[in-house]
């Protein structure tokens, strides 16, 4: 009885659920209806079949668990859900893909429902591999991280890292929710309705796998219900459903991906649900009240290095992370296999509890990091700068979150040396200054290190920090400050003939330069730009005034970097701005034949300086 | 007997490759001896065993087998295959590393006998399917393409998009030889010596596997024998190793990761190997001899578009493709599941055989298209432009194997309105302008779009063309010429207060805003900039120096775009360039209101020269 009318309610829901997905594409005239059709059981069943807990009026609440949309495309299932629960009016929805509406066509966090902007397929995965670890490993509670997949997008390699990590932490309070409804932008998917295909990969990755009718109520409920058992793997719904479902027109046909209906289809399409019950509302249970665990903020030791040692930014950077971290207990370290090289190792021996190895798989490592961000985590993801590229999609949708990551990149440019160029980080500042209010830092000695790790984590944004391979000489003593935006004039004289700008391992190059000139008489300013975005335009436009013409120098390629940086910010500023950078195909060998094989040397800056003057 | 001698052979071949591994690494002082080591016997086995058919004398034979070396770290052991094969002295082996050498730290295209660069792991199996498809579709011929892959690097998401492509296009022509040595680079993988959970994974994902001892030569033998019967599925050796395998303070050690051994233990080793026979040669059967399938270039017909029917550049593109394809038959089309929107469904129309469906993989479909390209193909690869940031790794990588490959990225910017951020293709420009000698193309129209594509194609090298959504006016008359590096002046006059310079779709807001100022007596320069790299310098410094003032206006971010592209060419010109882009967050809405919104639209461009005058 209490079944009969669980099940009628539900029937109820996903027939309003279908028509809110149906009214607000036609609406606007876009949008994606059959692929939001095709998983309204399964939704309407996680939602409102007593599985999801969730406190309606405080999305904010970290009990609640937690549902991704990685098939973003639905969104107007997804908005017609919040709808369905009270949360939307059907006015609300008809502001679907309208300029300044929350209601966006994919979801991004102006939605206060959304978890994380989606859209970019094969990424939600990532993102519930983050809540889901956060909850087990970090905050230590008990909500559930669900993730609603489409069939298409399993193509995407992020996905299998994603499984992969999440069967490697045991996560068995992440559900995966796949509807497989046949049917990709374009025509069939490579595995179609073969549900084995799905079953036979996911399990063989180390997961629960269970096989249903994606539109029966029946079996959606079991499913939920078995996978809540604890069972040490996360649990994937193979769902089998219908592209189009309850629209005869639609059903399982080609061509109507991403297609509003027209108003008579829409029509055609209403007749065929029948009697909608507006009066119908979704309820959900409220979760449980438990507190997450977080460590409170503490003191801190200084920065602190003998001024006569080198070393590498790269190896300053995981101490700086020990040494901050008691002042941001949010802290939390991602790593591709290299922590190693990149430093992070520092940070894994002293709190292994908030170190978590990602294995060589960028894209599932940056995905999980937003959502540890998402959760009120401040992750510092670090791999070599080349590697970060291949998570670029990653990155640019994480700007759509309102992401709160640190990325780290080491081994940047050229001055790597013998491994050559598979290995240098050449385009890195270029991709992150694309980014939105991004930070772009660069230090250049293990002092501006330490201190521009900290000025990054206390940073709400995104912020990415370059590090360097090779040990280099300490430039400042430890009280220096530096801030986000700052700049270092180093050399400077009432007669420079030039300004020479440079961050990380040319800026020692620059350094090196000024002496030599020195000696016949020339003198330059040299400046520390470790701010390369956002950057500290007054003090440039001082050196363009006073010394009439700045040189750029970067261990990076021409294009996007420093020297563009840099002519951005000057671009009404009438002297002329000279850059050095990687503009040759770089090959290995010795770091200082490369810096001078780009001609981004000491010598090459001399060079440059005197054929200006 | 026979067998006996082939296997002593065999054994006194490794001894040699391995002393040549650890010496030449010694030698330098970096590389991954222990890394070679485990592969040792798998790769000697395979080139000296009878399998490998090569021409030595002639890599570029079409017939040869292929050797993709997918863990490029282990260079060291891929020189001295070569060497064993006697194409290499011992006195090449000691340049390894060195600046100028063609042996560098990871395997780039300077060594003749490799078939692309490699070093960013989890991107060989994507370039061997490229191989592999075209020796079955396009060449047919029965050459065979090997990919050695470290247990490591299967972590990386893109391994399974190769691999599930591999199987979908059922390449048996495609042999995966995992070394799965147990140990990363800072430690265990993810299943360390468990090799079954390799092989239930890859089973599962459509391919034949067989695992052996990768030190054993019978077994080797046995599988190469193996993987060669047409099964229809493609075949992967999981070879149990031992990292470091031969020396045994070496042996399945933890920390031994890319550390090349001191003179004193490189002497403790080669005592442990015992007596190097340096007069054994490697022998590898050469290969038949099979013509490649190829048809002849043909003439083709003209642009033809009428002047009254806008049409989107994304259609113009797959049009372009179909009336080029008789004159450059060496074309391929690789699309990731959006060819209905791109524009390749045309070319799929016209030419089935060469149009392959890459579906959601972005990455793989550009290490495929590496792989094409290696063997003389010239792929069009399309998705979306914010899509191909997917692949942004591949990309980079491309570059180091001299690639020719054309990207073509469609919805390009926010005047693709109400899908959302997303979909938006913001980073795109800045991405392709990093790549050494790549070419960006933005044409506004129909007609320029079909000229540029044909450059594009003409031209030898990594070329972007970037596309958009909506429909735009037909702006030039089909016999209108366009060259890589040039321009157009659309609007100019004696008395032009600025010049705008545009691409795509703000150009056409700029002629626009042309019409608009006339109306109040204000004249400007209108430039379509419709090659953003390399660009046409003359006739900016000319606008430059007539107009004393320059707006860029991009449907990009700010950064590394044409803006930046612009004030590069021009940094010595000292007049003040401004820059219209994308600032602000994004989202859904009118393309309309969007261009408004971030301030490249009509309005915004006329604002902006009022403003300055």
């Amino acid at each position: 009885m209490q079944d009969r009318e669980k099940l009628d309610e539900l029937n109820k829901l996903s027939k309003l659920i279908r028509y809110y997905s149906l009214a607000m594409s036609t609406a606007v005239g876009s949008g994606h209806p059959t692929s939001s059709l095709s998983a309204t059981e399964l939704m309407a069943g996680l939602m409102f079949g007593g599985t999801f807990r969730y406190d309606l009026d405080h999305p904010e609440n970290p009990n609640n668990d937690r549902l991704i949309f990685s098939k973003g495309h639905a969104s107007p299932l997804f908005y017609a859900l919040w709808a369905a629960a009270g949360k939307l009016t059907e006015e609300d929805l008809m502001t679907y893909r309208e300029f300044g509406s929350p209601l966006e066509g994919h979801p991004t966090v102006t939605f206060r429902y959304a978890e994380a902007a989606t859209g970019s397929l094969g990424q939600g995965l990532s993102i519930g591999v983050g809540m889901a670890l956060n909850a087990r490993y970090l905050d230590k509670l008990p909500y559930r991280t669900y993730v609603l997949l489409g069939d298409s997008e399993m193509s995407e390699g992020s996905q299998w890292e994603s499984m992969q990590i999440a069967a490697h932490y045991e996560l068995d309070n992440l559900v995966g929710v796949m509807d497989v409804n046949r049917l990709g932008q374009r025509g069939e998917t490579m595995y179609g309705h073969d549900l084995q295909a799905y079953q036979q990969r996911i399990t063989s990755f180390g997961w629960e796998t269970i096989v249903i009718d994606g539109h029966s109520y029946p079996e959606i409920l079991a499913a939920y219900e078995k996978a809540l058992h604890p069972s040490g793997k996360p649990a994937m719904i193979i769902a089998r459903t219908v592209k189009g479902k309850g629209v005869s027109f639609l059903e399982d046909k080609n061509g109507w991906h991403g297609v509003a209906l027209q108003e008579d289809d829409f029509l055609r399409a209403l007749r065929e649900l029948g009697h909608i019950d507006r009066s119908v509302k979704g309820t959900l249970p409220k979760p449980e009240n438990v507190k997450p665990q977080a460590p409170k903020p503490q003191g801190i030791g200084k920065v602190d290095y003998p001024a006569d040692k080198p070393i590498a930014t790269r190896q300053a950077f995981g101490k700086a992370l020990v040494r901050i971290y008691p002042r941001f207990p949010a802290i939390v370290s991602l790593d591709a296999e290299v922590n190693n090289s990149t430093g992070a190792d520092q940070f894994k021996g002293a709190h292994p509890e908030r170190f978590f190895e990602m294995y060589i798989a960028e894209q599932n490592m940056v995905g999980t990091a937003l959502g540890l961000s998402r959760r009120g985590k401040v992750p510092f993801v670090s791999t070599f700068a080349a590697f970060l590229t291949r998570a670029f999609d990653q990155i640019r949708m994480s700007q759509y979150s309102d992401a709160n990551i640190k990325f780290v990149g080491s081994h940047a440019g050229v001055s790597i040396g013998q491994d050559g160029p598979s290995q240098m980080g050449l385009e890195d500042i270029a991709m992150f200054r694309t980014i939105l209010n991004s930070i772009v830092l660069y230090p250049s000695d293990a002092v501006s290190t330490d201190h521009l790790v900290e000025e990054a984590a206390k940073h709400q944004g995104i912020a990415y920090i370059r590090t360097t391979r090779m040990a280099t000489q300490i430039i400042y003593s430890a009280e220096e400050s530096f801030v986000i935006g700052g700049s270092k004039v180093l050399r400077r004289s009432g007669r420079d003939v030039a300004t020479v700008i440079a961050a990380g391992v040319t800026l020692h190059e620059a350094l090196k330069a000024h002496e030599e000139l020195k000696k016949e008489g020339i003198t330059i300013r040299v400046i520390d730009l470790y701010s390369i975005k956002p950057l500290d335009e007054a003090t440039l436009r001082e050196a363009a005034s006073d010394t009439g013409c700045l040189i750029t120098v970067e261990d990076h390629c021409a294009e996007g970097g420093m020297g563009e940086a840099v002519r951005s910010a000057l671009s009404t500023v009438t002297v002329p701005i000279y850059s050095l950078a990687v503009r040759k195909k770089p090959k290995s060998g010795k770091p200082a034949e490369l810096l001078d094989y780009e001609e981004i040397s000491q010598s090459a800056i001399a060079r440059k300086v005197k054929e200006l003057m």
